[in-house]
């Protein structure tokens, strides 16, 4: 350390890293100090998974490729459940729009935030974490990097890390027996990139979350013969399209394009579809500073959510499986901003994992979709009372949420052409010029127009 | 270090390590004593890009997919060529086999070497290495590794690093104009799987390099419409079936499928394979220990072709260009064991450089393949001649190059149908069963039977 100031590593540029560049932005506009910030990034851009790109596997430098998204992905959820509360769709677009942008849309108001400013410089990219380690002797972060670029490796100290790279973008690929030596194409949903690839075409889905619906209602909007979606416990309560199927768990796949579920039924496909997840993968991390936890909403060993209880001052952004996103990502980043601001004093190790504990509890508890958006909410809203975050009404996101439900649930292919109330302007959205399920052009254009 | 004893990290169980493992194995035989070795493999099992996937990306704990191989592949050189000097095909089968195996055979016959010895007990399975740099101080290599069974990560002090993790397992895949929107599907060869999924398409392939060949050949077999080669210098000289097209690069793709070729001309396809090569791609070493080079038959910094010059301890296996493959390994392994037992002395570095780049000197001025194949045969014999590894007939071995080169001339669908002679064991090999065009099995079972 050549100084006494203090450094913060953020490992990541996109929602969640940028939120934490924000959250610093917004305290060096209020005049406060802020600590050298270095944000590792291994894209070449700016918003994280949101990057859309062709290329699936290895990138241009032999990267795992980020993207998990694919052509003609629209937002999936309400834009005014996302909506940041410093920074409104309207502010940035200068007009209201309607509430489930496509991907290049959202791409857009992410970046939208940070661009006036002169924090993109604070981002290095296609730079690549290699290993992250801590010191104890001299009670820093060791954190080694590549500069793909500039073909260097080099490592920094650093007081504090802000681990924001995501939990959406290496695929968790389990076995089924036969898929070795199936006759057709075997995918995941990661390497999911155009619809269109399917035209005409007899699919199976595996898996019943939200990829595997987003997908299969993208593989009917542009024209796939038939969709056969695959559950392990219950099949999704929607009402599907004439052309779909839901059957339980694939037990086995054959040369011949046969696949086994695990009620003795078959038929026959042309591609695999596996919709089964990411996995939480920090292959930079030594093992002592690795969070180890399934998609859920409250990964132990982190205090708020967000603090590595054995040594907080690794923090850990957006974890947590996810109704919010885009607003939670602000709340953490405010909170721990005001940590590494010395303006929050953390509790005992041990005081810490008994709060987390009570949550845990809670979230073990949860019954249905409303009572984990009503427990997101509420760990949301205690993040914010302890900031200067904007505060929003949480409630009204969470009666929002209720709504999107509900449209899923009446029209599936449909629910996109509803219009919500924004929280943070009081507005209500405009209905847009043209029904999802007829407008196969995604583009920012073609949505703003 | 706990003990005086050396210790050897090798990275990689695949054909270069195994050589590595075997080159000891061979030495403890005749009573040498040998250091300490560790073995860090990536995959599950032994083999290397010879372990076949169905799946591409990364693996089922997050990794990057290593194997770069296909349903269906058979050597696409004659095994004579490669045969382990003192492990012959005859003595691992029990019997004489034809010349161009499939996958399953080959694989067979790399892990059989080893598998009477307990080699394998110094293999660290599912365990990458995550990084490695040298402590000048220690003047030791500190490697360190994740264990993703047991979930722990640990560094480890090496006096010696054998690099054999093989430079085709990370593809390099370059951007063309129009790929992103691009109507049907793009992959690398890295992601091929399975030529039946092209069955009936009309299939564009980027390249003329082995990938390139093998693939079309491929594709040919298992049904495909029709095939256009998309060449950046020139087309490849062979006499493909009528529904071949060789075409120059590939400048644009549209969404309608439409190709635009740097000629003006233009068609529709189904699919881009790009066969467009692999990368030296070490995500592990820090910059003073990495190798950066294009796939070329002499890299530069590695002195006798393995030892880094910087830092001769670090010796990297099989970065070649290659048409000599396991015996060249071999050959390179039994001389990096040699220094390591210190049998054999390294001049300065000075000295290494300067003989470096007279090999390089006359890889330049290399004319054709035949020039390239006595060139890499000499190199071999320049390595051999100072081990005990069997000395074996490599003029010999350079004529079956060419005879092979001219067989596929002459035949590019039926060159595997040839049989050569053994330059180990001196017997003619026998004629396969069945022509390769007639065989759709590839498994060890149809080959052997």
């Amino acid at each position: 350390m050549t100084s006494n100031q203090k450094r913060v590593a953020i490992i990541g540029a996109g929602p969640s890293g940028l939120a934490q560049l924000r959250a610093f932005e917004s305290a060096q506009k209020k005049g406060k100090n802020i600590p050298e910030i270095v944000c590792y990034e291994r894209q070449a851009d700016w918003g994280g998974i949101w990057n859309y790109t062709w290329r699936t596997g290895t990138d241009d430098m032999g990267e795992p490729v980020h993207c998990s998204m694919y052509r003609y992905l629209w937002s999936n959820g309400p834009k005014e459940c996302l909506e940041f509360a410093d920074y409104s769709f309207d502010e940035h677009f200068g007009k209201p729009i309607a509430s489930y942008p496509p991907r290049e849309v959202i791409l857009d108001y992410i970046r939208g935030r940070l661009a006036k400013s002169n924090f993109r410089e604070k981002i290095k990219f296609r730079t690549p974490v290699r290993w992250v380690s801590f010191d104890k002797q001299k009670n820093l972060f060791l954190v080694t990097v590549e500069d793909l670029v500039n073909k260097k490796t080099y490592t920094e100290e650093f007081n504090y890390i802000v681990n924001a790279c995501g939990h959406f973008h290496t695929p968790n690929v389990p076995e089924f027996e036969g898929l070795a030596t199936f006759g057709g194409r075997v995918m995941h949903a990661h390497d999911f990139r155009d619809a269109l690839e399917f035209k005409g075409k007899d699919i199976l889905i595996v898996g019943t979350s939200y990829s595997s619906e987003d997908i299969a209602s993208q593989c009917y909007k542009y024209g796939c013969k038939s969709i056969t979606i695959s559950y392990r416990t219950a099949a999704m309560n929607y009402h599907w399209p004439e052309n779909f199927e839901q059957v339980p768990l694939l037990v086995k796949a054959e040369q011949d394009n046969t696949v086994h579920f695990s009620d003795g039924t078959q038929k026959k496909v042309d591609a695999i579809i596996l919709c089964t997840g990411y996995l939480h993968h920090f292959p930079f991390l030594s093992k002592d500073l690795k969070l180890e936890t399934t998609n859920r909403l409250w990964p132990l060993n982190l205090y708020k959510g967000i603090f590595w209880e054995d040594n907080p001052k690794l923090i850990y952004l957006g974890m947590q499986d996810q109704f919010y996103t885009f607003n939670m990502f602000d709340a953490q980043a405010w909170y721990a901003r005001d940590f590494i601001l010395d303006k929050i004093n953390l509790p005992s190790k041990n005081e810490m994992s008994k709060h987390s504990m009570q949550w845990r509890e809670r979230e073990e508890k949860l019954k249905n979709d409303e009572e984990k958006i009503w427990f997101q909410g509420d760990y949301v809203k205690e993040l914010i009372d302890e900031t200067d975050y904007p505060s929003f009404d949480i409630e009204g996101v969470n009666k929002t949420f209720m709504e999107w439900e509900h449209h899923k649930h009446e029209d599936i292919m449909g629910f996109r052409n509803n219009s919500y109330k924004s929280l943070i302007t009081g507005k209500m959205s405009p209905k847009h010029h043209t029904p999802w399920i007829d407008e196969l052009d995604d583009s920012k254009k073609a949505y703003l127009k």
